[in-house]
């Protein structure tokens, strides 16, 4: 056995474990405290597994469901940057850039050459797996903040043009768990006005809205 | 679209969100808090995806990281039951019975299905995917209980005869991880008395021990 290889493996293996460590702006279920990436990770990897067929174009995927397992670890180093957050997201990209040159060379060569090109694809959007990781990364939260009781969109005063800003990319992954998410998950609560819905307004507001941008 | 379908299905993918408040006995690497069952079932799977060339047999990798991300969906309702407590596991199966019919009943028959024959195939530990799954499920802890300083082993005075037992099955799966987390993780540790070596203590001992079962 190669020893240097398998040492190079577990020493991967066990840094990951920081990601337990990392939060995300999203609460579980029932609202009694945010999830972190780790979780996050799983639960998108069993949500692959299951809504594969409503993906737009035929996705591999035991390449979606590593994707997704791999896809928020460069937030090691770099955090969690909340989908909302403009100022973070303007440094996002270097943040991270740094975090996946250090974190995959942790590995032997090959393996981190395959990690961090998962990492690239589901960065770059363009295969139709890397488009299916995206809608799934926007529903799961939705799921969880409608399952919450909007709970997080409250607190961040979330505005209906940011979700659906945020959103273009879920339909291009998956017009069906677009379309069910909209109507299960997002609607109810812009009825209830736990989305601020800053798209449906009178016309008379619309000047108000542009200087909000 | 089939709209009872597609609500089974989020029906499941928000059920299983409970995954993330089932605390398990293995502290994180850095011993603050201990983990639960959805950071666990992450951890194993990218490590299956990472370390399946030490399979002793071909195995199928998506079967594997499919098994490993539903193996302990049975504990929403069963709970962990920690590999020691010896009491706990006379009902653990019994329980677990019952939370798979429940459980895996909210998804549409096709994939309630498939996931309880993953379910199935991890319990009976006949396939090589299910053997590399238990190896991963036990290598997984001994990693993080020798990062962690040993910490849920001394607070359970865990023996070496106990660890040996359990770990029967990880040589089965794979013989090189074994080696591996034999003198990796666990050698250091029976070294510095975190675990107790009740095998290789002098043969005046033997009676005790005997007793201790």
């Amino acid at each position: 056995m190669d020893q240097e290889r398998i040492r190079k493996q577990f020493a991967f293996c066990e840094e990951i474990d920081k990601m337990k460590q990392i939060g995300r702006q999203t609460y579980l279920s029932d609202g009694s405290r945010k999830e972190n990436d780790a979780e996050h990770s799983w639960h998108m990897a069993v949500m692959a597994l299951l809504l594969s067929e409503y993906a737009n174009e035929q996705i591999d995927v035991l390449r979606t469901v590593s994707m997704l397992l791999v896809h928020d670890l460069v937030e090691i180093d770099a955090g969690d940057t909340y989908a909302y957050d403009a100022e973070a997201r303007k440094t996002q990209r270097q943040r991270e850039l740094a975090a996946a040159d250090r974190i995959f060379r942790l590995l032997p060569e090959d393996q981190g050459r395959m990690l961090r090109g998962l990492w690239d694809e589901f960065e770059e959007w363009e295969t139709p797996e890397a488009r299916f990781a995206h809608a799934l990364d926007n529903v799961q939260p939705a799921m969880l903040n409608a399952a919450s009781g909007g709970k997080s969109w409250v607190e961040k005063g979330v505005r209906l043009s940011q979700v659906l800003e945020r959103n273009s990319s879920t339909a291009k992954g998956s017009e069906a768990l677009w379309d069910y998410a909209y109507q299960t998950f997002l609607q109810p609560n812009l009825d209830a006005g736990r989305i601020q819905d800053d798209v449906h307004e009178t016309v008379g507001r619309a000047g108000d809205r542009a200087d909000d941008r």
